[in-house]
């Protein structure tokens, strides 16, 4: 695995793959890899000839009163783990070589960045369509290979991609959950055992979520209605935000015929948290109700069955 | 000439050329082309295997009381020139195809295009590097030509080039001139006779502030004063800014030492006219003094000489 601090040689080797005729993936990150992560790279791995990974904490994206210094950070470790899953390129820079003094240019998706997590984090979501930007600018990777926990975000990518007509194909993989049901995240090691309790109550409410749905629920309101009692059930556990939405333009749906994204962010103690399920389209119900068995795949929540449907978006072409 | 129309065609001709191994350089045009364009076109034919040109009316560019709709048209006149001068590949698209409907994402330098023709004109350069990201994008140029006329332009697409890191290299070419010093632009069919006379005080004032500065005139204040003056005597013309600034900051200097970039932008009856020479840095200014012979290239302002490090910012290398 070959490790690049510098835009200018992680550029090159890049192009040399590519000048080759082979095909790079890349899976951004922000390093603190978990196995949600390491499904990333595995995807990547099985499409593409060569895989690049990143690991760069984007200050950009990081509020004020966020918790950029305290992001978990263990290189070495991160390291070890892509060596292990065959990456052949690593992209390390600091924010020296990502942002030197006097960069101003920003990638903005209008409207979107203001939703759901963008709504709270003012800023976040164009320092992540900035970051990406620059990677893909750097990597021209021909698939890039976000998790599909990470909803909003993907929304937000799979519109810039759209929008500035960028050549690469996003892909979204299903989220990584602990056998309880927690989503992967750098963020869990911040939760004390008692918290990481409380937290499951995010996966409790997406997972009751689909089951009312497949039942034939198809209310927003009812079963928003059910997640936040779920929520308020854990006193510990505070609401950011619950919502069912477009997966695509984040808009707050009125009935779940075409699918929808249910999406929740909840504060544990200091911990912001986040979860999501998608929701199947109404004409599809029927599969759903016949397919109910317990989990059996990685990403989806507990005591509720994978659905086939759910994977409609989790490719986007442009 | 190939012509394309839908950015997926122009894309794959562009893929196969260059996994051919084909240097492309891109010249984007908003069409109505003239001997300016055309030393874009040759100065690109002189670097590269293939010559692209777009021609696109960017109306993200255009404020809700400018010209577009009367911004100058004529699309088989445009080819036939382009044609002439071994154009390979020739991108048309519509609006529709730039911006389909719900397109929202910017590309906005911060700062910077809020300067000179960004502050009389708030919104023209996120118009300007959201479609040359796009443009970028789809065409993937190893080079892209620009003219120095349209310098704040310039200072801000290096500035997006450099800070997103994009894979291509900006490369500036000299203002071409009519014999009497008139800069070349599409918008000079707007004016009448004696308006084409009236504007001829804009390289009047320039030629101006480069005599005075090689002959050591170095305060940045008197040079603009000879400026305004010049402008003021044709009292049909009108000022909407005279600056000497930093050619990459946009930002007023207070020395000539490294050189500057004087810049005006004034209306003539209705139709809004740009021009700008860069002076060189002082110590190099006893070379202009010998040097000063009747302009010989285009580029030129009549009246004063070449300095080759005028040339000192006409390409910018990531």
């Amino acid at each position: 695995m070959q490790i690049f601090e510098q835009i200018a040689s992680m550029r090159q080797a890049c192009r040399e793959l590519q000048q080759r005729g082979k095909t790079v993936g890349l899976v951004p990150t922000m390093g603190a890899l978990h196995d949600g992560h390491l499904s990333l790279v595995r995807a990547a791995r099985a499409q593409c000839d060569v895989v690049a990974v990143s690991i760069f904490v984007n200050p950009l994206q990081f509020g004020p009163k966020e918790d950029l210094a305290k992001y978990p950070r263990d290189f070495e470790r991160d390291c070890r783990m892509l060596l292990a899953e065959g990456v052949s390129l690593l992209f390390a820079p600091t924010v020296e070589q990502m942002y030197p003094p006097g960069a101003s240019t920003v990638v903005h998706v209008e409207g979107l960045s203001d939703k759901l997590d963008g709504k709270l984090r003012p800023g976040h979501f164009h320092g992540v369509t900035t970051v990406v930007a620059k990677l893909f600018e750097i990597v021209r990777p021909r698939f890039a290979y976000f998790g599909q926990k990470d909803a909003a975000q993907l929304a937000v990518l799979r519109k810039m991609v759209r929008d500035l007509n960028m050549d690469v194909e996003l892909v979204a993989c299903p989220t990584i959950r602990e056998a309880d049901g927690l989503a992967l995240s750098s963020r869990n090691v911040y939760l004390s055992p008692e918290q990481r309790k409380q937290a499951l109550c995010l996966s409790r409410a997406l997972s009751r979520v689909q089951t009312l749905a497949a039942a034939g629920e198809h209310r927003p309101a009812t079963l928003l209605c059910a997640t936040r009692q779920i929520i308020a059930a854990e006193l510990a556990v505070n609401v950011d935000y619950a919502e069912i939405v477009d997966p695509d333009t984040l808009d707050p749906v009125h009935d779940l015929q075409r699918g929808a994204l249910v999406a929740i962010a909840c504060t544990v103690g200091a911990t912001r948290l986040i979860d999501n399920v998608l929701l199947p389209p109404m004409k599809a119900r029927h599969w759903s109700k016949a397919a109910r068995q317990p989990a059996t795949r990685p990403g989806q929540v507990p005591g509720v069955a994978a659905h086939p449907d759910e994977r409609r978006l989790t490719r986007w072409t442009q």
